[in-house]
């Protein structure tokens, strides 16, 4: 059952592509959906290209290795991921909180459940890959900050519009939000159980609610 | 950097015990300490005896085989981990927001930053194993749940005594809380960084304050 996952959902992750994607593309998205399911360490190359109906030599003439195929990951479908999932639907909202509860909401119908089988790409290859690797330590770093970035930039429009506490400070708040949401999923992923999720949420609303002025 | 840890740092997460520690304990301590430090997988028995003393024969006789061993970490040193940290300081307390933020901070001045190098125990080994094998997942799973249940029973008793609003749900917010900690080390972990530690418990401590009757 832990080493299931619909495919939909991860290629769902990445941003909606042109129908003819670059082979480039096709790679990292499927070197994405391989990481996902079993960590970088253990994906396999002939398993990433046999996704794609692709070459050595393809995948070669793009990466020098499969080091530069996991960097290309972070800063291709792992940050698409980012934003797709938690930027994008807060962009140029006055009511950021309503739209971040909206988001999650809507996601709890489909994605988050069959995502809690694998737990969050970006938490996972952080907690694989860190440790041993400063390069990606490093990418995954610039990930997580411009995630934090973004979420204080839309928590400060809400202050702008009136819909934000004025008195939080948006930095702390978006990296206190970011740390709760991954804790979340780490904590269902172990459990292997929405309901532990569902109780983080239930958490997470009552604490959106205390940001309102 | 990465990999060095002051050791005096991880014995103190266990729980303070009698001079002359049992065999069995002896290990289950250096096995924690060898995890922690670069995983369950990578350990190395001999690396776990060379720091005891101890032959093959003596771990044989009290563990059929690495697995055992790892379990009896979950549940002797990561469990003593749970209570001596998190759970022992707020047991009894009339207050246990005041105690909660207490103990970070008393944390922060030294444990928390030795920490940060190897992150949260629990939850590398959470992220690590839970995937792989079912019965760490199993054990794992019964602290995370002693652990809110712990929380929940602290947050209880402050309602009782009128230190923590009565309205909310304590089993919620304890998931929550402890969401937002494991999130907060995996994210300064991976950042290197207690400033994004600190950045997070600014957040905490905002959404601490909201919990006030």
């Amino acid at each position: 059952m832990l080493g299931f996952i619909d495919s939909n959902i991860l290629i769902g992750m990445a941003k909606p592509r042109k129908k003819h994607l670059s082979t480039r593309t096709l790679l990292t998205d499927a070197a994405f959906r391989t990481i996902h399911q079993g960590g970088f360490q253990s994906a396999g190359l002939c398993a990433i290209l046999s996704e794609t109906g692709l070459t050595k030599g393809a995948l070669y003439h793009h990466f020098d290795s499969k080091l530069a195929l996991g960097y290309a990951v972070v800063e291709g479908p792992l940050r698409d991921y980012v934003n797709d999932w938690w930027l994008a639907p807060l962009e140029g909202k006055d009511d950021p909180l309503q739209a971040f509860a909206e988001v999650i909401a809507a996601r709890l119908k489909k994605d988050i459940p069959q995502m809690l089988k694998l737990g969050c790409p970006l938490n996972n290859l952080a907690q694989e890959m860190a440790p041993v690797d400063d390069g990606f330590r490093t990418l995954i770093e610039i990930l997580y900050r411009d995630w934090r970035r973004g979420f204080a930039k839309a928590l400060r429009q809400g202050q702008h519009a009136g819909a934000v506490d004025t008195s939080i400070d948006v930095d702390a708040t978006a990296a206190f939000i970011i740390a709760a949401l991954q804790g979340a999923f780490s904590q269902a992923k172990n459990a292997q159980d929405l309901a532990v999720f569902r109780q983080c949420l239930t958490g997470l609303n009552e604490y959106l609610n205390s940001l309102r002025p």
